[in-house]
């Protein structure tokens, strides 16, 4: 099997390298990751500056790294179209300190370089830590080395892949049941704060107050919560085809 | 009415421009938009600096505008949450220089501005010029002044945007048709560039020539094609419904 492992927080990050350690020996495993922490990048590109790829290697590890000076889909674009030597047969994003539930998927990095992955036409996963406090990544490591195994035996669908996010457990604890979610949806309140700088001049933090809009029972929100490993297959075929009616009645051939 | 105008090609962008002119006593209008060019930066968002709102203003024009150093996605959050007085009626992304068809949408700065503006409740739209060559914009900025008086009137449902491309013309001719239609595929080869430095250090541009998967009839991509003003819903609710139930027959459970 050939693994290619990307993430948001950087190829230094303890939740990346905890991953390529319980991957490692499964198969060839290639990390190639942003040489600093790149959250909330959406599926953001690098077109306008030159990337580069840093070789990089693993103390005790056989795995073959490269740090890119770039956002998340960068990275797994330039693994799978240039540095590998064939085809990944699965990515794995992750493993991501924090949170990556509902409409945050959207932003989210690590949720990105997965999805890059699919448009690459390859079976990918993003995984993520629901919490910042205990950042303790072995439990969900070792999830995820027998969820890869299940993944490529059974394969996704085209343009889908899966959003792992593990529970807010005490420090510790071990989840008890794995729920299979849909999307929850999140926004956040009073999300800028203005303040002056010491030349009067205001300026934006960025930050705010989640609030769960929906997260009903079966959202991946709720399964978190209650302290479930939450599983959401993801699909970016995002046509809203059950509306495309409703457009065509409005006759917009009469605005030519 | 109040018009929230946003883009990815900058607030001096000729396209945002021409969009600020058409809708301009429309309503009030507010243009909120990148200091500069930020194609192709998906929905990223600036998390880890503080944000700038700098006022502009436009010769002849009476809308208020501000020059944010960020995303796209960061102007119209900032725009809805901190810079405007209420939320507005409607939220116009472009209008872009270049296509944004089939999977591209998904790394679209001009697509991403609209879906924050849907993350945000607001019905929005976003407008591209499907050429590099004829970037004449007035044509379809007479067009989007009588779409956006459409839009508001009839609506749009929750997490739904358009994304509206007008077709490869010849300079000056006009398009007959306005069809409704679905996301086409694409994908780029031959992505990456190797060049060396002067140091002898190599370095990768992307670039890559666009391979259309699927243009097949009723999509964005054959309807630009064929000089056809293409209108496509997009539903940024990505949850695989579908998939659900297989993933829940893998047992998951078994792997704790």
């Amino acid at each position: 099997m050939r693994i290619l492992i990307s993430n948001d927080d950087g190829i230094n990050a303890p939740g990346i390298n905890a991953l390529r350690e319980a991957l490692e020996d499964m198969g060839e495993v290639y990390v190639v990751a942003p040489d600093r922490p790149k959250s909330a990048t959406g599926l953001g590109i690098t077109i306008h500056k030159p990337l580069r790829a840093d070789e990089v290697s693993f103390e005790g590890g056989k795995s073959k790294g490269f740090a890119v000076n770039g956002t998340p889909s960068d990275c797994v674009k330039l693994a799978i179209q240039a540095l590998l030597p064939k085809l990944p047969d699965i990515v794995v994003s992750g493993i991501n300190l924090g949170p990556n539930l509902g409409t945050d998927v959207l932003y989210s990095g690590t949720v990105s370089a997965a999805l890059e992955g699919v448009i690459n036409g390859v079976p990918s996963v993003a995984v993520s830590l629901a919490t910042w406090d205990c950042p303790e990544f072995g439990y969900a490591a070792d999830f995820m080395r027998k969820m890869v195994k299940v993944v490529y035996e059974k394969g996704l669908p085209d343009e889908t892949l899966l959003n792992v996010n593990f529970p807010l457990t005490d420090c510790g604890a071990k989840a008890k049941k794995v729920s299979i979610t849909r999307l929850g949806k999140r926004r956040y309140e009073n999300s800028f704060e203005k303040r002056h700088d010491p030349r009067g001049k205001s300026y934006y933090w960025m930050g705010g107050e989640v609030l769960d809009i929906n997260a009903e029972p079966g959202t991946d929100i709720a399964a978190v919560k209650s302290g479930e490993i939450s599983v959401t297959p993801l699909l970016f075929d995002v046509t809203n085809a059950a509306f495309m009616n409703k457009v065509d009645s409005w006759n917009l051939d009469n605005l030519l």
